[in-house]
């Protein structure tokens, strides 16, 4: 009777590639799927002597080697719960649940307690990379007991993908910590698409280039300290035509921008966490706005603004501004996403290597790029990093670029064109380094009308000040 | 036996005063807290022959004529479920309880329904104006069954405050509609002081004025279409002297604003229902960004920013330029507010009326002014109103204040002062007046690494494309 080094129940696009990965890699892989017929086709398209498909969830459990190991690829939710609640009781002391799916770290928390009081073991794994990814080699994010790692560790750091030989699957911490560091991975990639997005904007209707010239711009970016996937096929979007009318496809593509709900995630846990993260929140916000599109049109006609004409002598030091406006906000989204980690890793008590989840982006993932060994570096110089802003390196970056950061706002923001990001970026980059800012004011405020109390500057303590009401 | 009209429990300063505020007008009010020497001491300090403590939760059950009608004012979270745990067990049917704290709606309407469930009446009752307001006539927002709120209609408008002798107490909604309006009342205020406090950064540093200017300032202000009680706590702030250093007390107080958690509840619910309240959400991050003093005073030894020197020739155009931002940007953050209220209306299913919302607001509660009125006037114009941005009234102001909101925000981010305030209401006016925005790039990335589909302008439909992949 067959035996398999390993299962994955789930055979949607991601379940599918990642058993075919494995099998790839010369695992003998058990497949299940509830609706059989889809396992089958699976096994039609891509047949392959590793992968065994299986019939019944019994079968499936009884073919693999123990302590048994299986991935879940099914949706996040209710069914994640189903499926193990299905599982368990064909299962042995030890056996090792993975959610392979985008759970949110609080199930996976509750999953993780409620399966390893059971007596089995259970890892949140956050992967990346999409289809491809799946396919090929994610990024991937264990986290869990290190007792149930271990069993999996090799055939993770396997399949995933490798930057310079190096897998980019990394244990994380336990329980939650996997699926959080996903969670923030897609955090910032809303980031970094929405800032790509507005300086996409501020090229075409400042700069006034069409989409080959916009192609030639990011390809050429993609040569220097911008080069990451998102801006490879950014240039490669420019050069698509639409096989229906013969235009630029992305004229075609309608400006409204879905979301399957991670990227909100973040937001809402830098709300819980008390972390500034305004630009990763602006990016999802912006995401809102662009699903308002009829109300958007309709304000069109009603909300004017006459920009002034606005010619550029010079074309190539507008790209240099607008290039490095780019870098510059690409490494304040990173302090902030790096920025929750760090309290996420403190409210949560898991204990986070800031440097190497930085060297698990580096491929793999959607937000995959040589700025990723940027931040590891600047953990290995002091893993106990205030902020990514401060790095000694990062700051030359900013020191050189702020200046292009506020003139492509301020030309910007003069034009009509909205940057929810950009100006998310410098906000918080002159907010970080005011060491005297205006929440006095505010606290003021707060004292005056609700008896909050204050801080002194020049003493410890909480004070209330008997402020002469007139009638407040 | 003494037979009451109403009862509060809990007596710390809001609930004692609001207690005081019914005596006063008239009502018979028992009071209790779980601590009887609480009791003891408020009506030592504010004897009253109309105020009634009792020692046990029995003897004040049995004072209140039915059906009985009791208010408690105690700490959100567990204590309410607890108090309500005590008092089921001596109540009648039909009998009322109000919960007149900052309790989450989300338990607001799980109690409703757990209580109603047992034959009781329950109201979530928002109350808004600080110590001053409860004693003397707060902002009512009561959300339950319109049932249940007839019994208490009369003294809730009663106590209420009076804007031109209309009480500022309305009838919400359903279940938890009151507390929701209460939540979204305080993410307004955060926003409302936010941008105080960036107009207070930009005449400072760019207009270069004192504290005695500031005052006459916002004093001058105060007479305009900004007037409110922030504005006028604003000006009066700045007049304050410290008495311990003969400074004034703004300079002594320390730039770190804390926060109860109402304002981040606002935040939240902007991200569950996809409303666009990036404003509102600026404002809570600020104060989380205020909290970390000791980072950023160090980093402002790291990361400099030399300003150009500026010298301001006209001092009054440029005040009044800083006043039209503002002007235009409280429109834009209202405009978020009521949004998020437009679109829990529909989530939570409450039918709110905006017009009923806004009146409310106009005396009693920290956002109280007459700009209320114009939001008033809006909805009964339109009570559809999509936005309040293209209300033709609001519009006019937005046209015509929009160059200095701009010109104010350019020179800022030039100057190095955070403004993430004003530049979120910029951003979103631009992206909302902006009929063919960015996202189509995003959707165009979307689909490359995820397949997600995009729709077109051409057509109805989801769409995937098979995009040219070298080796994406």
């Amino acid at each position: 009777m067959q035996t398999n080094n390993i299962g994955v129940i789930g055979l949607a696009v991601m379940g599918s590639n990642l058993a075919l990965n494995m099998a790839d890699h010369g695992y003998q892989v058990a497949i299940y799927n509830r609706t059989y017929a889809v396992g089958e086709a699976v096994i039609a398209d891509n047949p392959h002597d590793n992968l065994h498909l299986y019939k019944t969830l019994e079968d499936f459990v009884a073919s693999l080697e123990t302590p048994r190991k299986m991935v879940l690829m099914v949706k996040a939710g209710m069914a994640v719960d189903k499926v193990i609640e299905g599982l368990l009781p064909l299962l042995d002391e030890g056996d090792i649940i993975m959610d392979g799916g985008n759970s949110n770290f609080h199930d996976t928390i509750r999953r993780t307690q409620e399966i390893e009081a059971q007596g089995f073991r259970y890892l949140g794994v956050g992967i990346s990379g999409g289809e491809e990814g799946a396919r090929f080699g994610p990024a991937i994010m264990p986290g869990g007991s290190a007792d149930a790692y271990q069993y999996v560790q090799a055939i993770l750091e396997d399949i995933s993908a490798k930057y310079k030989g190096e897998p980019c699957a990394t244990y994380m911490g336990t329980d939650g910590a996997g699926h959080y560091v996903k969670m923030v991975h897609n955090g910032i990639e809303y980031a970094d698409m929405q800032l790509i997005a507005e300086a996409y904007s501020v090229l075409k209707h400042i700069g006034g280039f069409n989409n080959d010239e916009l192609a030639t711009i990011f390809d050429t970016w993609n040569n220097g300290e911008l080069e990451s996937f998102l801006i490879e096929i950014t240039a490669q979007i420019f050069k698509e035509i639409d096989p229906k009318t013969g235009k630029h496809l992305v004229d075609v593509i309608t400006d409204t921008a879905a979301q399957k709900g991670t990227g909100k995630w973040t937001a809402e846990e830098a709300l819980t966490t008390g972390t500034d993260a305004s630009l990763l929140a602006s990016a999802v916000f912006a995401r809102f706005m662009s699903s308002q599109k009829d109300a958007r049109i309709h304000a069109a006609s009603i909300l004017n603004f006459d920009a002034p004409r606005v010619t550029i002598e010079d074309k190539d030091a507008f790209i240099e501004s607008v290039r490095q406006a780019l870098y510059a906000s690409k490494i304040i989204a990173y302090a902030q996403g790096f920025d929750l980690l760090k309290n996420a890793s403190v409210e949560y008590n898991w204990d986070l290597d800031f440097g190497a989840i930085a060297r698990t982006f580096r491929e793999g993932c959607i937000i995959r790029a040589a700025f990723l060994n940027r931040i590891s570096d600047a953990y290995i110089t002091d893993a106990n990093l205030a902020n990514l802003m401060i790095d000694a390196s990062f700051k030359e970056n900013l020191m050189d670029y702020q200046q292009s950061l506020r003139d492509v706002i301020a030309a910007a923001i003069q034009q009509g064109i909205s940057m929810p990001a950009f100006t998310s970026a410098i906000s918080y980059f002159d907010a970080y380094r005011t060491g005297r800012g205006n929440a006095n004011l505010i606290q003021a405020q707060r004292d005056l009308f609700g008896a909050h109390t204050f801080e002194r500057l020049d003493e410890p303590g909480h004070f209330h000040h008997e402020w002469n009401q007139k009638n407040a």
